[in-house]
Order: C-alpha cells, then structure tokens, then sequence
C-alpha cells in the first residue's frame, strides 16, 4: 500500500484544516457540491452513489438476537503463527490491536494462551474449592459466589508474560498484533478473592495460594497471600456479560498488573499452604533464564510498557500531509503519567496525548496528530508510570538480562515507515 | 423458579459468613471436603465430577477467529416484542440487561431500534457530505475522518426516548429488559463533530443542524447548533471496534444525554440551516402528547433514571439468606450522585453502593447487598443527579404530563417479589 501525494502545501500544520477539506473536495468534485443536495432528481454522480444505500430496506431486529460485526470487518480478527507451537491446543493467537481503538478490547478478539485447549464447562456443574490451610475448606457453586456482598467491576489489562518474547534477539515478526498482541483489556465483574479467602478462613501459617484451572492442563500457579488479599478478583463477567469460554468461563482469577498466567482459567480450587508449590509453570517455564545460567524467578509483575499500534506493519501510512499516531501503554505497577513518541529513532522525543481517564493497571491510549511529507521515520514511543519507571531501551533490557530470555520484553519498539509509507519491524543500535 | 430454604439462621446479616459457607457445604457434602483433593486416586464422588471437565482436550486457538459466547448463555440474547411493530425493519429489540453487569453493553446486545432495517454499508464507498449554511460545503471519505486531530474515546449511555413508553398507563410487560432494556453504554471513538463543521465554516446565521442517516428510511433529525458544537461526536468504533452495522456501520453521531433517535446511523449528510426543520420523527413522533391535547417538543434530555435489573421479573429470587440486589442509573444532565433503594415500596429508603467511577452522561451501576428472609417485597430504586434533580414517581409524572405520553417515561419503577421468590412488574398508587 503506497502514499498518495497531496499538494505539497498540505505538509505544514498552519495549512491542517486547507488540508483536510482539499482532500474531500478533491474525492468529491469540489464546488458543485453546494448544490448538491441527495435529492432522487438531481442525478449527480457521487450522489447516485451515496444514495445507493438506501434503495435497500436491510435485516430487522430479529436477524441476530446476539450481532456480529460487519462482514467488512472481517480482517479484525485474532490471528495466531503456525510455526510457534505443535499444536493449536497449546498455543497462542494475538489481539488485533492495530484495528482497535480506544481502551475496552471486545471479548470477540481477546488474545487466547492455552495450554491445554479452552475448557467448555456447564456453569451448574462447576465448583470452587477452598482447601488447605484454612480453618475450614469450602466448596461454592456458582450461585453462591453471586450471592457474595461487595461485587465490584474493574477494568484491568492482561498481558501475556511472553509477550514480546519473540523479539529478544531481534525484530522477527512484522505487525504489532504478532510483536504485542498478548495483550488486553476489559472490565471485570466479580468478588474480592480475599471475600472468599476469610470465609474459610486463612491458618496463621497460610502465605501462599496454589490456584488451579478445571483445563485439560489443569493449569496452576502459586501466588504470595499478600497479593491474594491485596487486589485479586475472582471473575465471572468481562465487559458486562459472562466470561467467554477461552477466558475461562465461567470463573477466573484476576491478577492486576501481574503476568497473564497466573490468571488461572477456569478456576477450580484454590489451596492455600506456606510455601510457593514450584509447578512447571513458574519452574522450567515464566522464569527469566540470563546469561550466566541463572534464572530469575518470581517476576510477577508487567512492567510499564508502550507501543505504536498505527502507523505499524500491518497499518501503514496511506497519505501524505494529516496523520492520526496512536498506540497504548500500561504498566503493572499503577497508572501511566506520561508517554513520549519519537519518529526519528529517539533523538527527538514529544509528549502524546493521553486520552483520559489513565487508570492504574489499565491499558491506556494515546495519540499524536502530525504531518508527514514523505520523509523515512523512525517511530518509537516510551511510556513513564506513575512510580517514575521509565520505559527501557531493548539494548538496556538486553544488557541486564541477556539474549536467552523469552518473558518481560517491554522494551522500545521501533518502526521504520519508509518513503512509501509501508512500516516494517526494525532495531536500531 | 422457587426460593430455596435456607436455614432461618442465615437470615441475618450478622451470620452472613456463616451462611454462605453452610450454602457451599451443603451442596457438595461438608466435612469431607476437607480431605478431598481433586486426585483421581480418591474417588470423592464431587470430586469425580470436577474431575470430568479436563478429561477432554478443548478447542485451541484457531476455533474462533472472533469469538462467541459460551453455548451455555443462550438464553442473553436481544428480544423483541412481535406485537409492537408491523414489521422487524421498522421495530425495537431489546438490551438483556437483567443478564447483564458493570456499566458496559457488549455490542453483541446492544438494542436496537431501526425505521427502516439495518443499511449494510461498504465503509470504503461511504460518505459524509456537509453542506447548507457553511463557507464551504465539504464531502469527507471515511478515511479523512480519521485523519483529523483530536480522536476521542468517550463512554455514554444512549437511550430511546420510548423506553419505558409502554409502561406510562400501567405495568404492562413482565421484565426489565423490555420495560427499560432500550438502552446501551459503550465507548465511542472518533472526533468531535465540531471539528468538521469548524472545517466547513458555519456561517453567521447557522443555528441548527440537519442530520440524516443513509438507511431506508433516510432519517432526519434537527439538532441545535449548540448542542453540536458542545459535545456531540462523529463515531465510528464503539467498545474499541468499528460500529455494528445494526448501530450505523461506518459512522453515527453521538449525541450525549439526548434521546436515540436524534443520534443518527448510517450518517451520510449535515446540513447547517437557521431553524429546526420539523421533520416527521421530531413532530408527529418524538414530542410528548399532554392531557389537553397540546404536545411538547424539543425534550431531548433524558432525565435521572434508574432500575433495578437484579432480581427483577426475569431473574426472581432463587435464595433465602444472602443476596445481591443490583440495578442501573443514569442521566442526561450529568453523573449520578446517589441511588437510593427500598424494599417496601418507598416507605423506607437506603443508599446504595455505586461501583465508580460514576462518569457524566454514563451508565452508573449500584448494589444494595441483603438477606431475605422470605418476607414479600416491594423494590424500587431512586436516582439523584449532580444537577441535584431526583428521579419522580410515575404517579408525579403522569400528574404533569398526562397519560397519552410514550416518551421520557422515567419514572420510578416497582417491582414486587413473592414469598416464593416470583417477581412481578406492578404498580403502587
């Protein structure tokens, strides 16, 4: 896909709103327009064409009792890479964030990490078990969980701890949903975990959760107590309805801010003993190999990270003169205070706008409004947090961690526009 | 569906973690619970059934590229109400929002209200021409749209003025999401509508707004210019994705707090003028009848408004003991400052707990948890405002406005629960 040439008086900010009408007007056949009113007996061209739609008495409202979008939105779908595990089951697809807007990511397109294929469970049958070190171990159905005081919604952002990870030793894979797609955003309904904790009532010795998933993986991780009496949620809604299936329906853990594993799907049980269970999931995987062979474990927490969702590869500039950049940034230690975008490779950095309200653990959306004439850029961004983290280089995250890594890449992410406005994944040194 | 015995110990609150946790322990055999770890080699009979989930390898990521709901919520569906309309083009589904929490609408269920079905756009021949009053007439393709400065993502209820119509001579119909289910919130992306009219050049005597969509029914609504260049949005992605087409797939107007109609779908043309055009849907539909046979016009502000949705005629009571009673508020004028609650039919009243934000011009959502002993209640919820305007009775409503109304009903609703946990749609005079 190419740019196309607008006058080249249009590349200068002072001339943005000549800028924008000339474009219309040039679509459109310019001064005739005043006339032209889509009346059926003036047959104006373009107003033949505009009237078109609605020679057509379309679909009622029983056609779908629940919508699916446009068939012209059949690009924005959740995509996966063949190549990357043996199967489907286990396996990962990517969010289309360079086809989203705003915050919400809608439950159709939330990326999925399976690891043993999406459980499909009958919400009458499923239980929750307390178990362990408790004063006494509890089993609840789902109706007893909604029957809880103190339900609470709350939008949080998940991200995958492999998100990224693919990058490490360099650009790979050319289109935003592929490099930062494990990731997204929805509003939570559920209870306080701890509400079902003191119910049981935690042992003085209990300082540690195993939460397990009712998947053919039966997934599990440990969690510190503190976390668990801290924010953690359990879940049965996302974005107002039930949670969808490969979300773990109907139940599910919410970790705010920590990595996307050990958000146990399909949440069964939860023991609660004094020690961390070293399960294969925060052993031989979700640790952080460096380069002397030591591993670093227990690196819960998503540090702040941003990235350019358009311009990217799979959304590359169409025209010269007005542009929209956009992307987001998240953090898992609080909210975002700032983003900066540069578009020649970070010599240069300017402040994006955030489109409020930036909420802690959340994703939150930016955007830059600027003019390109055509010239190569560099586009990178680099998000700062409420703590004052500041968003690494992938040089500096490298130079700590090594090249053997596969999780917490949130590093700077570099696109490269070139003259025809196509994007490609690259790194700069 | 009955209410459930409990034991009448569990009736008050001060036993409510005793409660619950007797609820759990009954329903899956107590004592035992203690040692019955979910592992195949004891074979707790329970336990056996937590079991059956992850004998099977489920779906994997390529089973939806854009997902669906869970088979085992069917039944959270848009309904319609065949006898209203002659036929489903020219008709009104409704939002499930009895299955429904938080304050966002999935677009799957968002209502609908169309006059002349859904008009199934190619986003990529559409238009959005602005003409009349203006220096400048203009035609905007989708694209330039999307390439002005100043993207927003802003969340608004939207709600028909008839919501509720058919309730102003009496409870007619038996559940919330046909009493007050035309009614949706999601986040809106795009550009304020200013910033087209501002590129158009509104001359001096432009003081009102044609709009018009390009379904079948061309519909036309006047708009001040005002309001326009206040806070209204041309939108053409809701919760992150593009509009569904059954909400104006490419491009609506959003008009926040005024009624749905006036935010037209399918937009396709804005013609600036110096008076209201008194078109069909602002003159013989859309204005309020009176008792002595004058009619109202230009009310577009909906005014504080709240119901309860849980437990209401489609989701009754199911228990004795702990419960959770929740409900929505909203307003045209500004954010919700308070909802009060009562269970005798107003005699007595008490806040309830608003899950914030409360955002302005925003579907607030609010729980009053209880327990029930059994006894029969009268449920009704009362909405204040930040402008400090209360939510009325009906029975005030009908005093000033009549009984020939059918829009801005937003009176407060009663809902009676039986002894058995049956809950009806009545009225208390």
């Amino acid at each position: 896909m190419g740019a196309k040439d607008d006058p080249s008086s249009l590349n200068r900010r002072s001339l943005l709103r000549a800028g924008l009408a000339g474009a219309a007007v040039t679509t459109t056949g310019g001064a005739a327009l005043a006339q032209a009113r889509p009346e059926p007996a003036k047959p104006d061209p373009m107003v033949t064409e505009i009237q078109d739609w609605n020679r057509f008495l379309g679909p009622g409202v029983e056609a779908a009792p629940y919508g699916k979008p446009s068939k012209f939105e059949k690009d924005v779908i959740r995509r996966n890479v063949g190549w990357l595990t043996a199967g489907t089951e286990s396996s990962i697809n990517f969010t289309p964030i360079h086809e989203l807007d705003g915050i919400i990511t809608p439950n159709g397109v939330c990326f999925e990490r399976h690891h043993g294929g999406v459980a499909e469970i009958d919400p009458a049958m499923h239980r929750l078990m307390i178990n362990g070190l408790v004063e006494k171990p509890l089993v609840f159905t789902m109706d007893d969980l909604k029957r809880f005081p103190g339900r609470v919604n709350r939008p949080y952002f998940l991200e995958c701890a492999a998100n990224g990870g693919m990058e490490w030793k360099g650009a790979q894979l050319n289109g935003v949903q592929f490099t930062h797609g494990m990731i997204h955003n929805v509003w939570y309904t559920g209870i306080p975990l701890k509400t079902v904790l003191n119910e049981a009532g935690i042992k003085s010795n209990g300082k540690w959760l195993l939460v397990e998933g009712a998947d053919a993986a039966a997934m599990t991780r440990s969690i510190p107590i503190e976390k668990a009496l801290d924010d953690c949620m359990i879940a049965w809604a996302m974005n107002g309805e039930a949670l969808r299936a490969e979300q773990g329906y109907p139940l599910r853990i919410v970790v705010p801010g920590w990595e996307g594993n050990m958000w146990v799907k399909w949440l069964r049980r939860i023991e609660v003993g004094d020690q961390p269970w070293a399960q294969r999931e925060e052993t031989s995987k979700y640790t952080d190999l460096l380069a002397d062979g030591r591993a670093r474990r227990h690196t819960w927490v998503m540090d702040a990270k941003s990235v350019v969702t358009n311009p990217s590869p799979q959304k590359p500039l169409k025209y010269k003169g007005p542009n929209v950049l956009t992307g987001l940034a998240w953090s898992g230690r609080g909210a975002i205070s700032r983003v900066d975008v540069s578009v020649d490779g970070g010599r240069n950095w300017q402040s994006a706008r955030i489109d409020g309200p930036a909420m802690p653990l959340c994703l939150t959306r930016f955007y830059v409004d600027f003019d390109w004439n055509g010239q190569e850029l560099m586009i990178q961004s680099r998000a700062m947090d409420s703590t004052g983290y500041v968003q690494p280089s992938k040089e500096a995250l490298r130079k700590v961690r090594g090249l053997n890594s596969i999780y917490h890449n949130n590093g700077i992410q570099t696109w490269l526009v070139r003259a025809n406005g196509e994007t490609e994944n690259v790194e700069i040194s």
